[in-house]
């Protein structure tokens, strides 16, 4: 039996209540320039405090030196191995979550970027000049004001304008037979050549191509005399993950409590409810206060850590960490049975990006066990902890468990 | 998707360097009668001051209780989970890359006993009353005469002199029919009986059994009247492992730097290109120096620290890591951006044998994430490491990541 099918089988509900705090890119390193992480840095005197009946260990995203993305890196905090394919949340999709759009289980998203081609369509820009969001998004206007019009046969089509240069399709089925994701990208990664026709890796995928076909066609010849975008590539086609919902794996009702897009999307494919709430610390306590009886889980995710940490910037990183121990006691008076702090994977400020680093726990309950540990810092969950170091994907087994919500296995 | 897939996909190539030095047994462990370990033990300044700005790990190369041979203990650094079969290094070939020889990847290799038998062919003594090396040399020198003039039909034949009583056999294929490994061990661990037929354990190995056999035979007969060893019997079976080359999965161009044969052997089954150098460390850096331009990855040998701890000789294995320490400043000056030192398995010198203890791991690179240990030994790795305890096939990904040379998972 593999590790989810055991913890579904010994799930049991009860009335006790988790709360899952992400501090997104938490995790950081010393280096001979940076002495200190921010943990280490951070005035935490309620966390300090809390630490003298908490327990503290690191948790490994994928597998040792991966550096994940953040769908993955949260997929693994809800228990779905990243490294499995069918957890795998394509680029398409992820883009779609990160624009906050709705996906149903069958929507087919693609990323595409504009660009520019020439008489004989060969590609000359494939990023379009990086034109500004703002013209992005009058082109992208211009295309959805076109589908109002165009004949979509079997498909129905959405466009919504990204960040510059980019922005997502989405592709439904009008008919029972449902869209395939096993298309290859349209873009040829180089200039000079003309892009890639759709094409479709499999019988199925080759259908879809023809049913995507003719509206693509139609947008195309609406972009022909935009001066500064005047085609588009497609990649990254793919539909939401069919993910063991919360319910059904822990039987848990999980509201998921995030101010970005990105992350509620990756929520809400794991059956959570997405509550709509602000994105610092305080609105995302706010929020849970007014919810805190229709929960079992909660998971609130709190961006400006990882945000610090790729801006290379100590200071405000540290600056969160403060201000996440400030609302520490207002989230501790709801009462949650469980309260877990750590990150979706580690962005160490001197990197200014995700890093593979463990990305230590914290970890609160009636029986957690408390170690000796002082801080809640990469270091004493590497030297001190005790709940040592696992994979990502073993956390939500141990929050369960110290919620009291997994049956004994086994007699 | 498997460890070893997930990395071969995100691997990138960089201009970055990678250093693993291994010290072959550096291992060891405390007793009442050796209170200190040969790292704690030793001066090592160089190290020490690296220390400041390095971190700390354990490996274990099989799993928990296992003591591994030279082969599994290399390829589990080299990221080949040893305990999966087809990495598996068989004993004819292990003992034919020891020596030294050449072998296709379709090559069979066997470990071979001279042995002496009574005039009804019962075994009087499996090992040939231990003769001696040079005894040994003359024996297959004649056997090597011997097959100058027999006809060998499909196949060639070769045979090595080993250590004492031990010899090997290597068989090649010259039809596109290869040679299969499938056969059993013709020793029956016992004398007063017969040595066992030549038996193949499937269809295709029955086969091979009837191509070989008339060469044996004629060995066989070459030997008869030989007073000191008269038969010989074949075990370990086996050809190179059909690992992915470290250029396939890693992208790395690879070159092992080591004095001794059997570790020369292990790095050519995975794709690295053997560099003639000598045996001690400061040849090593010799070696490397020269071919510094040449490659990505420098795997370095040090077989001595493993010779004294089979010796049980403390002393000697604590000189031997004072004089790579004494090496480090000109090691460094090549500036490697990774520099990791361990061990492919412990040899405490207490037990004069390899053993199952994890092996202290030492990494040097810019955002190794410097931890608080201050001395690479075996304790300091296990209580303050930042690294923490990981499986030794684990290392690669660690040491890629280190390297820049994986790309991000998942968007």
């Amino acid at each position: 039996m593999n590790r989810l099918d055991l913890l579904r089988q010994q799930a049991q509900t009860t009335e006790s209540k988790i709360v899952l705090l992400i501090l997104d890119g938490v995790g950081d390193i010393r280096t001979i320039e940076q002495p200190q992480t921010a943990l280490e840095a951070a005035r935490t005197p309620h966390l300090d405090q809390l630490c003298e009946s908490s327990c503290l260990g690191r948790l490994i995203p994928a597998t040792t030196g991966i550096t994940p993305g953040s769908g993955p890196g949260h997929l693994a905090l809800f228990g779905y191995d990243p490294t499995i394919g069918k957890h795998d949340i394509g680029r398409g999709v992820l883009e779609a979550l990160g624009l906050g759009l709705d996906l149903a289980p069958s929507t087919l998203a693609a990323r595409c970027n504009f660009a520019t081609v020439d008489d004989q369509g060969n590609i000359t820009d494939r990023r379009a000049g990086r034109i500004s969001s703002e013209e992005g998004h009058c082109i992208c206007d211009r295309l959805a004001h076109a589908l109002e019009t165009i004949d979509t046969g079997s498909i129905s089509v959405r466009v919504a304008p990204g960040e510059g240069y980019r922005f997502v399709l989405l592709f439904d089925s009008l008919t029972s037979t449902p869209l395939n994701t096993n298309l290859a990208d349209t873009d040829p990664q180089r200039i000079g050549v003309p892009l890639l026709p759709l094409a479709g890796e499999t019988e199925a995928a080759s259908a879809t191509v023809q049913r995507i076909t003719p509206v693509l066609d139609q947008l195309r010849a609406t972009l022909k005399n935009e001066p500064k975008a005047n085609a588009f590539s497609m990649r990254g086609f793919s539909s939401l993950p069919d993910l063991p919902s919360f319910q059904d794996l822990y039987q848990l009702r999980a509201g998921a409590f995030a101010g970005y897009p990105l992350y509620r999307g990756v929520a809400k494919a794991c059956g959570m409810e997405v509550v709509e709430c602000g994105k610092r610390i305080a609105d995302l306590t706010d929020t849970m206060t007014e919810r805190w009886d229709d929960f079992d889980f909660f998971f609130a995710h709190v961006k400006h850590t990882d945000q610090a940490g790729e801006d290379g910037d100590i200071v405000t990183k540290t600056a969160v960490i403060e201000e996440v121990d400030q609302e520490l006691p207002r989230l501790l008076a709801l009462g949650p049975d469980v309260l877990a702090i750590t990150g979706d994977h580690s962005t160490p400020a001197p990197m200014k990006a995700h890093s593979w680093h463990p990305v230590p726990l914290f970890l609160h309950a009636q029986f957690c066990g408390i170690d000796d540990t002082v801080r809640f810092t990469e270091l004493e969950a590497a030297a001190k902890a005790g709940i040592g170091r696992l994979p990502a994907s073993d956390l939500m087994g141990l929050l369960l468990a110290n919620a009291g919500k997994l049956a004994k296995f086994g007699a």
